[in-house]
């Protein structure tokens, strides 16, 4: 899905053909894709039309998975462009990945008159936002079965499309001690 | 301030005199007021004119502080009012307060027409994203004494203006833990 029929569906039922109040451009990449790196100003807003993207960030002395981004979501370094500070997370496309890239500078422009990039952004970051509530939850109580638990219900796609490892550093355990809940889980 | 001239200050500056796009109720609470209880399903978001609000939940069998509002800033059962599931969470006026209310289907109703209101709400959950992306990093990492570190630096109210059991509560720490804490940086 591109973005445009993601927003007639999704945000706002009225846009249909009109011009888009910001760029829009659409761009290919290969798996391992930086799309931002540590310490990087970054400048773009990503909707994902296809693949999946990892975002990592160093904690102390370990770097680990802070969020898995799919299909028809937006990604990146959210909080440095909001701040416009250098970015403390790196984001990279795990598969192939097939992306419309706005500016967050013509976005931001679009903000002052545009209800439709008022209402796309409200929406997106609502998301974005219980998102993390529900992450604050898991790290303030849950352990990492639980976790893992919670995963199967609600966010499969992170079981079926993740590579194990990536799973372990994302719920901060080693990846035999996922191994280990995986087959307690199953019998 | 009020809520008109807060949103003249902050999100849209050609907001004056003008209607605003939902109703607005003014209200004058005690210290201990239940703004919304375990379980009841929330309808209303609140402007804090003056004051300080507690959020709290039950996690396991604790009951923890998950986050404290202060004076200026929007509060309300966000992510059930965003659902319109019943709250998790509880949340009760820690000194007297004053607010602004607006009925959150009041407002639902402004977002489809509303530049102004889809502003405000988008700038205010940016804000509500961003305290939660850095608790996120703390929880991840930070110990006790870190965070209490941070919270001098970046959010000194929450020192000066909550009870050091509530703070306890909030770094997921005993209050004699957080007393040695406050020794050990004072020293």
């Amino acid at each position: 899905m591109d973005l445009r029929t993601y927003i007639h569906n999704h945000i706002d039922a009225d846009f249909g053909d009109q011009e888009f109040p910001f760029s829009v451009t659409r761009e290919c990449f290969e798996k391992g894709h930086v799309f931002t790196s540590y310490s990087e100003i970054p400048h773009k807003v990503h909707f994902l039309r296809k693949g999946i993207v990892e975002v990592n960030i160093w904690l102390g002395e370990e770097e680990k998975v802070l969020d898995f981004f799919f299909e028809h979501s937006f990604f990146g370094s959210y909080s440095a462009l909001l701040k416009g500070t250098p970015s403390d997370v790196y984001i990279a496309a795990l598969t192939p990945c097939e992306v419309d890239t706005v500016m967050y500078d013509d976005m931001k422009q679009a903000y002052t008159k545009s209800l439709m990039a008022n209402k796309l952004e409200r929406i997106e970051t609502e998301k974005l936002y219980m998102k993390k509530v529900q992450r604050e939850k898991e790290l303030l109580t849950l352990p990492a079965e639980e976790q893992y638990k919670r995963i199967i219900k609600e966010q499969p796609q992170i079981i079926t499309e993740i590579p194990v490892n990536k799973i372990a550093k994302y719920l901060g355990i080693r990846p035999e001690s996922l191994s280990r809940i995986r087959k307690q889980i199953i019998s």
